[in-house]
Protein backbone atom coordinates (compact mmCIF):
# COMPACT_ATOMS: atom_id res chain seq x y z
CA UNK A 1 0.00 0.00 0.00
CA UNK A 2 1.63 3.64 -1.03
CA UNK A 3 1.49 6.10 1.44
CA UNK A 4 -1.69 7.74 2.40
CA UNK A 5 -1.83 11.59 3.55
CA UNK A 6 -4.16 13.00 5.95
CA UNK A 7 -5.56 16.30 5.86
CA UNK A 8 -6.47 17.10 9.85
CA UNK A 9 -6.24 20.12 12.29
CA UNK A 10 -5.24 19.49 16.12
CA UNK A 11 -7.97 19.14 18.58
CA UNK A 12 -10.35 18.22 15.58
CA UNK A 13 -12.04 15.02 14.84
CA UNK A 14 -9.61 14.20 12.67
CA UNK A 15 -7.49 13.10 15.51
CA UNK A 16 -9.12 9.79 15.55
CA UNK A 17 -7.83 8.90 12.07
CA UNK A 18 -4.38 10.20 12.96
CA UNK A 19 -4.53 8.00 16.15
CA UNK A 20 -5.47 5.12 14.06
CA UNK A 21 -2.72 5.23 11.17
CA UNK A 22 -0.25 5.47 14.11
CA UNK A 23 -1.66 2.58 16.21
CA UNK A 24 -2.22 0.73 12.57
CA UNK A 25 1.91 1.36 11.57
CA UNK A 26 0.35 2.89 8.35
CA UNK A 27 3.40 4.82 5.96
CA UNK A 28 1.70 8.06 6.13
CA UNK A 29 2.01 11.98 6.15
CA UNK A 30 0.27 14.33 7.58
CA UNK A 31 -1.11 18.41 6.41
CA UNK A 32 -1.68 20.58 8.85
CA UNK A 33 -4.75 22.84 8.26
CA UNK A 34 -5.41 26.64 10.22
CA UNK A 35 -9.08 26.09 10.74
CA UNK A 36 -9.07 29.48 12.16
CA UNK A 37 -7.65 31.21 9.36
CA UNK A 38 -10.20 29.49 6.66
CA UNK A 39 -7.55 27.23 5.17
CA UNK A 40 -10.35 24.50 4.95
CA UNK A 41 -12.04 26.97 2.50
CA UNK A 42 -9.22 27.65 0.35
CA UNK A 43 -9.27 26.62 -3.25
CA UNK A 44 -6.80 23.87 -2.78
CA UNK A 45 -8.14 22.39 -0.08
CA UNK A 46 -12.11 22.58 -1.62
CA UNK A 47 -10.79 20.11 -4.49
CA UNK A 48 -9.23 17.70 -2.55
CA UNK A 49 -12.45 17.99 -0.09
CA UNK A 50 -15.63 19.78 -1.64
CA UNK A 51 -17.12 19.97 1.66
CA UNK A 52 -14.49 21.92 3.08
CA UNK A 53 -13.91 19.97 6.81
CA UNK A 54 -11.22 17.50 7.87
CA UNK A 55 -10.20 15.04 7.70
CA UNK A 56 -9.64 14.07 4.46
CA UNK A 57 -7.16 11.05 3.72
CA UNK A 58 -5.37 10.71 -0.02
CA UNK A 59 -5.34 6.97 -0.97
CA UNK A 60 -3.97 5.72 -3.92
CA UNK A 61 -7.96 5.22 -5.32
CA UNK A 62 -8.91 8.52 -4.79
CA UNK A 63 -9.61 10.85 -1.26
CA UNK A 64 -11.82 9.44 1.41
CA UNK A 65 -13.85 11.45 4.20
CA UNK A 66 -16.05 10.90 7.39
CA UNK A 67 -14.17 9.45 10.05
CA UNK A 68 -16.25 6.65 11.13
CA UNK A 69 -15.47 5.58 7.28
CA UNK A 70 -11.96 6.58 7.24
CA UNK A 71 -11.19 5.14 11.03
CA UNK A 72 -12.76 1.46 9.26
CA UNK A 73 -10.76 1.58 6.22
CA UNK A 74 -7.67 1.88 7.98
CA UNK A 75 -8.60 -1.16 10.16
CA UNK A 76 -9.68 -3.19 7.11
CA UNK A 77 -6.17 -1.95 5.41
CA UNK A 78 -4.22 -3.17 8.37
CA UNK A 79 -5.78 -6.29 9.69
CA UNK A 80 -2.40 -7.40 11.85
CA UNK A 81 -3.29 -4.07 13.68
CA UNK A 82 -6.48 -5.96 15.08
CA UNK A 83 -8.64 -1.99 15.58
CA UNK A 84 -11.56 -3.72 14.74
CA UNK A 85 -13.55 -7.35 15.07
CA UNK A 86 -13.64 -8.00 11.36
CA UNK A 87 -14.13 -11.45 11.76
CA UNK A 88 -17.44 -10.82 14.29
CA UNK A 89 -20.75 -9.21 12.27
CA UNK A 90 -22.19 -8.39 15.26
CA UNK A 91 -19.69 -6.62 17.79
CA UNK A 92 -17.90 -5.13 14.33
CA UNK A 93 -21.50 -3.99 14.11
CA UNK A 94 -21.66 -2.30 18.02
CA UNK A 95 -18.47 -0.61 17.44
CA UNK A 96 -20.14 0.97 14.35
CA UNK A 97 -23.15 1.60 16.30
CA UNK A 98 -20.94 3.80 18.67
CA UNK A 99 -18.75 5.57 16.15
CA UNK A 100 -22.52 6.52 14.43
CA UNK A 101 -23.52 7.85 17.79
CA UNK A 102 -20.29 9.73 18.18
CA UNK A 103 -20.78 11.30 14.29
CA UNK A 104 -23.85 11.89 14.32
CA UNK A 105 -24.88 13.14 18.15
CA UNK A 106 -22.27 13.63 20.30
CA UNK A 107 -19.74 15.69 17.16
CA UNK A 108 -22.60 17.51 16.36
CA UNK A 109 -23.84 18.20 19.93
CA UNK A 110 -19.94 19.84 20.48
CA UNK A 111 -20.62 21.61 17.17
CA UNK A 112 -23.73 23.56 18.46
CA UNK A 113 -21.29 25.37 20.80
CA UNK A 114 -19.10 26.78 17.92
CA UNK A 115 -20.68 26.16 14.65
CA UNK A 116 -23.84 27.06 15.07
CA UNK A 117 -24.06 29.54 11.93
CA UNK A 118 -24.00 26.44 10.44
CA UNK A 119 -27.91 25.52 11.56
CA UNK A 120 -29.54 29.70 11.98
CA UNK A 121 -28.37 32.58 10.78
CA UNK A 122 -29.15 35.05 13.79
CA UNK A 123 -26.91 35.73 16.85
CA UNK A 124 -30.18 35.18 19.46
CA UNK A 125 -30.61 32.00 18.07
CA UNK A 126 -26.65 30.73 17.59
CA UNK A 127 -26.56 31.96 21.43
CA UNK A 128 -29.44 29.11 22.73
CA UNK A 129 -27.71 26.55 20.65
CA UNK A 130 -24.66 27.45 22.29
CA UNK A 131 -26.07 27.66 26.08
CA UNK A 132 -28.20 24.39 26.27
CA UNK A 133 -24.85 22.60 24.42
CA UNK A 134 -23.28 21.36 27.76
CA UNK A 135 -26.36 19.30 28.41
CA UNK A 136 -26.50 18.12 25.07
CA UNK A 137 -23.12 16.97 25.88
CA UNK A 138 -23.61 15.73 29.14
CA UNK A 139 -26.52 13.61 28.20
CA UNK A 140 -24.46 11.92 25.49
CA UNK A 141 -21.74 11.03 27.60
CA UNK A 142 -24.19 9.57 30.13
CA UNK A 143 -25.65 7.24 27.58
CA UNK A 144 -21.86 6.38 26.90
CA UNK A 145 -20.84 5.77 30.69
CA UNK A 146 -24.33 3.89 31.28
CA UNK A 147 -24.96 1.78 27.93
CA UNK A 148 -21.45 1.70 25.94
CA UNK A 149 -18.41 1.31 28.03
CA UNK A 150 -17.77 -1.99 28.83
CA UNK A 151 -14.35 -1.60 30.22
CA UNK A 152 -11.31 -1.62 30.39
CA UNK A 153 -12.22 -0.97 26.22
CA UNK A 154 -15.34 0.24 24.84
CA UNK A 155 -16.28 -3.07 23.97
CA UNK A 156 -14.78 -4.69 26.74
CA UNK A 157 -11.34 -6.81 26.28
CA UNK A 158 -11.08 -5.92 22.94
CA UNK A 159 -9.36 -2.40 21.82
CA UNK A 160 -10.87 -0.77 18.87
CA UNK A 161 -11.64 2.07 16.50
CA UNK A 162 -14.66 3.12 19.12
CA UNK A 163 -11.72 3.80 21.87
CA UNK A 164 -9.97 6.26 19.43
CA UNK A 165 -12.90 8.09 18.11
CA UNK A 166 -14.28 8.22 21.83
CA UNK A 167 -10.84 9.70 23.67
CA UNK A 168 -11.12 12.38 20.83
CA UNK A 169 -14.33 13.43 21.29
CA UNK A 170 -14.10 13.00 25.49
CA UNK A 171 -11.22 15.47 24.92
CA UNK A 172 -13.82 17.99 23.68
CA UNK A 173 -15.87 18.30 27.34
CA UNK A 174 -13.70 20.48 29.43
CA UNK A 175 -13.97 23.71 26.38
CA UNK A 176 -17.79 22.28 26.16
CA UNK A 177 -18.01 23.66 29.83
CA UNK A 178 -18.37 19.57 30.92
CA UNK A 179 -15.86 18.08 33.77
CA UNK A 180 -15.06 14.90 32.66
CA UNK A 181 -15.02 13.67 35.97
CA UNK A 182 -19.08 13.72 35.92
CA UNK A 183 -18.62 9.83 34.06
CA UNK A 184 -15.79 8.15 35.83
CA UNK A 185 -15.60 5.27 33.55
CA UNK A 186 -15.20 7.93 30.63
CA UNK A 187 -12.67 9.66 32.71
CA UNK A 188 -10.54 6.59 33.32
CA UNK A 189 -10.82 5.37 29.87
CA UNK A 190 -8.96 8.65 28.77
CA UNK A 191 -6.45 8.29 30.54
CA UNK A 192 -5.95 4.52 29.61
CA UNK A 193 -5.86 6.26 26.05
CA UNK A 194 -3.05 8.71 27.22
CA UNK A 195 -1.02 5.80 28.38
CA UNK A 196 -0.65 4.26 24.73
CA UNK A 197 2.34 5.11 22.91
CA UNK A 198 0.99 5.25 19.95
CA UNK A 199 -1.41 7.88 21.09
CA UNK A 200 1.11 9.60 22.81
CA UNK A 201 3.36 9.89 19.44
CA UNK A 202 0.12 10.92 17.44
CA UNK A 203 -1.03 14.22 19.47
CA UNK A 204 3.12 15.09 19.60
CA UNK A 205 2.66 16.93 16.02
CA UNK B 1 -29.35 -16.87 11.30
CA UNK B 2 -32.68 -16.63 13.68
CA UNK B 3 -35.47 -13.72 12.85
CA UNK B 4 -34.69 -10.19 13.17
CA UNK B 5 -36.91 -7.79 14.94
CA UNK B 6 -36.67 -4.60 13.32
CA UNK B 7 -38.35 -1.30 15.54
CA UNK B 8 -39.85 0.90 12.82
CA UNK B 9 -41.83 4.32 11.70
CA UNK B 10 -43.18 5.09 8.19
CA UNK B 11 -41.50 8.16 6.70
CA UNK B 12 -38.43 7.92 9.19
CA UNK B 13 -34.59 6.61 8.72
CA UNK B 14 -35.90 3.16 9.72
CA UNK B 15 -37.01 2.33 6.51
CA UNK B 16 -33.44 2.16 4.97
CA UNK B 17 -32.66 -0.55 7.14
CA UNK B 18 -36.64 -2.41 6.27
CA UNK B 19 -35.64 -1.87 2.46
CA UNK B 20 -32.19 -3.60 3.30
CA UNK B 21 -33.62 -6.69 4.85
CA UNK B 22 -35.85 -7.04 1.88
CA UNK B 23 -33.69 -6.48 -0.36
CA UNK B 24 -31.59 -8.70 1.52
CA UNK B 25 -34.40 -11.61 1.62
CA UNK B 26 -33.93 -11.54 5.14
CA UNK B 27 -36.61 -13.09 7.84
CA UNK B 28 -37.46 -10.55 10.04
CA UNK B 29 -40.34 -8.90 11.64
CA UNK B 30 -41.50 -5.17 11.94
CA UNK B 31 -43.17 -3.55 14.85
CA UNK B 32 -43.93 0.41 14.18
CA UNK B 33 -43.85 2.80 16.30
CA UNK B 34 -46.18 5.85 16.49
CA UNK B 35 -43.40 8.54 16.94
CA UNK B 36 -46.50 11.45 17.04
CA UNK B 37 -47.74 9.64 20.13
CA UNK B 38 -44.30 9.36 21.56
CA UNK B 39 -44.10 5.98 21.57
CA UNK B 40 -40.40 5.93 21.55
CA UNK B 41 -40.37 7.24 25.00
CA UNK B 42 -42.16 4.66 26.69
CA UNK B 43 -40.37 2.73 29.21
CA UNK B 44 -40.84 -0.20 26.88
CA UNK B 45 -39.07 1.06 24.21
CA UNK B 46 -36.47 3.16 26.25
CA UNK B 47 -35.80 -0.45 27.58
CA UNK B 48 -34.52 -1.51 23.85
CA UNK B 49 -33.18 1.37 22.79
CA UNK B 50 -32.25 3.93 25.67
CA UNK B 51 -32.22 6.81 22.98
CA UNK B 52 -35.53 6.65 22.43
CA UNK B 53 -35.23 6.58 18.45
CA UNK B 54 -36.11 4.63 15.59
CA UNK B 55 -34.50 2.17 14.22
CA UNK B 56 -33.42 -0.49 16.50
CA UNK B 57 -32.64 -4.26 15.01
CA UNK B 58 -33.15 -6.93 17.47
CA UNK B 59 -30.91 -9.56 16.92
CA UNK B 60 -30.15 -12.78 18.87
CA UNK B 61 -26.73 -11.52 20.42
CA UNK B 62 -28.73 -7.93 21.08
CA UNK B 63 -30.14 -4.45 20.27
CA UNK B 64 -28.26 -2.50 17.64
CA UNK B 65 -28.87 0.49 16.64
CA UNK B 66 -27.63 3.44 14.02
CA UNK B 67 -29.13 3.18 10.42
CA UNK B 68 -25.46 3.14 8.87
CA UNK B 69 -24.24 0.35 11.37
CA UNK B 70 -27.53 -1.98 10.48
CA UNK B 71 -27.29 -1.73 7.44
CA UNK B 72 -23.53 -3.18 6.94
CA UNK B 73 -24.68 -5.67 9.18
CA UNK B 74 -27.52 -6.48 6.93
CA UNK B 75 -25.09 -6.65 4.11
CA UNK B 76 -22.33 -8.82 6.27
CA UNK B 77 -25.03 -11.59 7.43
CA UNK B 78 -26.84 -11.88 4.21
CA UNK B 79 -23.85 -11.34 1.52
CA UNK B 80 -25.05 -12.93 -1.14
CA UNK B 81 -27.69 -9.99 -1.64
CA UNK B 82 -24.26 -8.30 -2.98
CA UNK B 83 -25.62 -4.95 -1.02
CA UNK B 84 -22.23 -3.62 -0.26
CA UNK B 85 -18.83 -3.58 -1.64
CA UNK B 86 -17.62 -6.20 0.88
CA UNK B 87 -14.45 -7.15 -0.95
CA UNK B 88 -13.22 -4.09 -1.92
CA UNK B 89 -12.33 -1.96 0.75
CA UNK B 90 -11.30 1.80 -0.89
CA UNK B 91 -15.40 1.41 -2.25
CA UNK B 92 -16.50 0.21 1.04
CA UNK B 93 -15.22 3.51 2.09
CA UNK B 94 -16.78 5.07 -0.05
CA UNK B 95 -20.20 3.78 0.64
CA UNK B 96 -19.58 4.28 4.41
CA UNK B 97 -18.39 8.35 3.45
CA UNK B 98 -21.99 8.34 1.86
CA UNK B 99 -23.49 6.81 4.45
CA UNK B 100 -22.09 8.80 7.38
CA UNK B 101 -22.41 12.23 5.04
CA UNK B 102 -26.27 11.18 5.11
CA UNK B 103 -26.66 10.37 8.69
CA UNK B 104 -23.93 12.93 10.41
CA UNK B 105 -24.92 16.45 7.62
CA UNK B 106 -28.19 15.46 5.73
CA UNK B 107 -30.22 13.82 7.89
CA UNK B 108 -29.36 16.26 10.96
CA UNK B 109 -30.02 19.10 8.61
CA UNK B 110 -33.56 17.86 8.04
CA UNK B 111 -34.17 17.29 12.29
CA UNK B 112 -33.36 21.28 12.23
CA UNK B 113 -36.60 21.39 10.41
CA UNK B 114 -39.27 19.00 12.68
CA UNK B 115 -36.76 19.00 16.12
CA UNK B 116 -34.70 21.81 16.63
CA UNK B 117 -36.01 21.55 20.44
CA UNK B 118 -33.14 19.05 20.54
CA UNK B 119 -30.25 22.06 20.19
CA UNK B 120 -32.50 25.21 21.37
CA UNK B 121 -34.92 26.03 23.99
CA UNK B 122 -36.69 28.62 22.97
CA UNK B 123 -39.10 29.65 19.92
CA UNK B 124 -36.89 32.10 18.10
CA UNK B 125 -33.96 30.07 17.68
CA UNK B 126 -36.22 27.11 16.80
CA UNK B 127 -37.99 28.85 14.35
CA UNK B 128 -34.82 30.65 12.86
CA UNK B 129 -33.30 27.04 12.67
CA UNK B 130 -36.54 25.90 10.57
CA UNK B 131 -35.87 28.62 8.18
CA UNK B 132 -32.21 27.86 7.36
CA UNK B 133 -33.33 24.30 6.93
CA UNK B 134 -34.14 23.74 3.23
CA UNK B 135 -30.98 25.93 2.35
CA UNK B 136 -28.72 23.31 3.89
CA UNK B 137 -30.89 20.71 2.49
CA UNK B 138 -30.34 22.11 -0.72
CA UNK B 139 -26.38 22.62 0.00
CA UNK B 140 -26.28 18.73 1.00
CA UNK B 141 -27.98 17.12 -1.80
CA UNK B 142 -25.97 19.46 -4.52
CA UNK B 143 -23.06 17.38 -3.10
CA UNK B 144 -24.46 14.13 -3.71
CA UNK B 145 -25.74 15.37 -7.21
CA UNK B 146 -22.51 17.03 -8.27
CA UNK B 147 -19.61 14.89 -5.94
CA UNK B 148 -21.84 11.57 -4.91
CA UNK B 149 -24.01 10.23 -7.47
CA UNK B 150 -21.91 8.62 -10.27
CA UNK B 151 -25.01 6.69 -12.21
CA UNK B 152 -26.94 4.27 -12.59
CA UNK B 153 -26.13 3.77 -8.80
CA UNK B 154 -24.33 6.12 -6.66
CA UNK B 155 -21.14 3.89 -6.79
CA UNK B 156 -21.63 3.04 -10.69
CA UNK B 157 -22.60 0.20 -11.88
CA UNK B 158 -23.07 -1.70 -8.38
CA UNK B 159 -25.93 -1.19 -6.35
CA UNK B 160 -25.22 -0.33 -2.80
CA UNK B 161 -26.73 0.13 0.84
CA UNK B 162 -26.04 4.01 -0.26
CA UNK B 163 -28.60 3.60 -2.61
CA UNK B 164 -31.56 2.52 -0.51
CA UNK B 165 -30.11 5.53 2.57
CA UNK B 166 -30.36 8.24 0.01
CA UNK B 167 -33.36 6.94 -1.37
CA UNK B 168 -35.33 7.49 2.38
CA UNK B 169 -33.35 10.88 2.66
CA UNK B 170 -34.41 12.26 -0.58
CA UNK B 171 -37.97 11.01 0.18
CA UNK B 172 -37.77 14.08 3.12
CA UNK B 173 -37.49 16.95 0.16
CA UNK B 174 -40.86 18.01 -0.64
CA UNK B 175 -42.38 18.03 3.21
CA UNK B 176 -38.66 19.95 3.38
CA UNK B 177 -39.61 22.54 0.86
CA UNK B 178 -37.12 21.86 -1.58
CA UNK B 179 -38.07 20.13 -5.00
CA UNK B 180 -35.74 16.81 -5.85
CA UNK B 181 -36.20 18.21 -9.40
CA UNK B 182 -33.45 20.76 -8.63
CA UNK B 183 -31.42 17.91 -8.48
CA UNK B 184 -31.78 16.14 -11.55
CA UNK B 185 -29.79 12.84 -11.17
CA UNK B 186 -31.44 12.46 -7.63
CA UNK B 187 -34.78 12.70 -9.13
CA UNK B 188 -34.18 9.75 -11.82
CA UNK B 189 -31.85 7.81 -9.04
CA UNK B 190 -35.52 7.69 -6.90
CA UNK B 191 -37.89 6.38 -9.95
CA UNK B 192 -35.12 3.60 -10.12
CA UNK B 193 -35.08 2.79 -6.37
CA UNK B 194 -39.18 3.06 -6.69
CA UNK B 195 -38.94 0.58 -10.03
CA UNK B 196 -37.29 -2.29 -7.83
CA UNK B 197 -39.69 -4.42 -6.38
CA UNK B 198 -38.34 -5.01 -2.83
CA UNK B 199 -38.49 -1.43 -2.45
CA UNK B 200 -42.12 -1.22 -3.60
CA UNK B 201 -42.67 -4.61 -1.12
CA UNK B 202 -41.00 -2.62 1.93
CA UNK B 203 -42.49 0.12 1.46
CA UNK B 204 -46.03 -1.15 1.63
CA UNK B 205 -46.53 -1.52 5.36
N1 LIG C 1 -19.05 14.29 9.49
C1 LIG C 1 -17.66 14.72 9.40
C2 LIG C 1 -17.50 16.05 10.14
C3 LIG C 1 -16.17 16.71 9.89
C4 LIG C 1 -16.07 18.03 10.61
O1 LIG C 1 -17.09 18.68 10.93
N2 LIG C 1 -14.81 18.48 10.88
C5 LIG C 1 -14.60 19.72 11.58
C6 LIG C 1 -13.48 19.56 12.62
S1 LIG C 1 -13.92 18.41 13.94
C7 LIG C 1 -14.18 20.80 10.58
O2 LIG C 1 -13.46 20.53 9.63
N3 LIG C 1 -14.63 22.04 10.80
C8 LIG C 1 -14.22 23.15 10.00
C9 LIG C 1 -15.37 23.98 9.51
O3 LIG C 1 -16.54 23.64 9.80
O4 LIG C 1 -15.10 24.99 8.83
C10 LIG C 1 -16.74 13.66 10.00
O5 LIG C 1 -17.19 12.89 10.86
O6 LIG C 1 -15.58 13.57 9.56
N1 LIG D 1 -28.37 8.61 14.34
C1 LIG D 1 -29.60 7.85 14.32
C2 LIG D 1 -30.78 8.81 14.30
C3 LIG D 1 -32.10 8.12 14.54
C4 LIG D 1 -33.25 9.13 14.52
O1 LIG D 1 -33.05 10.33 14.76
N2 LIG D 1 -34.47 8.62 14.24
C5 LIG D 1 -35.63 9.49 14.20
C6 LIG D 1 -36.51 9.12 13.01
S1 LIG D 1 -35.70 9.45 11.42
C7 LIG D 1 -36.45 9.31 15.46
O2 LIG D 1 -36.56 8.21 16.00
N3 LIG D 1 -37.05 10.40 15.96
C8 LIG D 1 -37.93 10.33 17.08
C9 LIG D 1 -37.61 11.34 18.16
O3 LIG D 1 -36.63 12.10 18.00
O4 LIG D 1 -38.33 11.38 19.15
C10 LIG D 1 -29.63 6.93 13.11
O5 LIG D 1 -28.96 7.23 12.11
O6 LIG D 1 -30.26 5.86 13.18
Amino acid sequence: MSELTLYLAPGTCAMAVRIALVEAGAPHQIKQLDLAAGEQRSPEYLAINPKGRVPALVTEHGVLTETPALLLYVAQCFPAAKLAPLEDFFLLARMQEINLFLAATLHISHAHGRRGSRWADDEHAIAAMKAKMPQNMRDGFAEIENHYLVGPWILGEQFSLADIYLFVVASWLKSDGVAIDEFPKVAAHSQRMLARSAVQQALAI
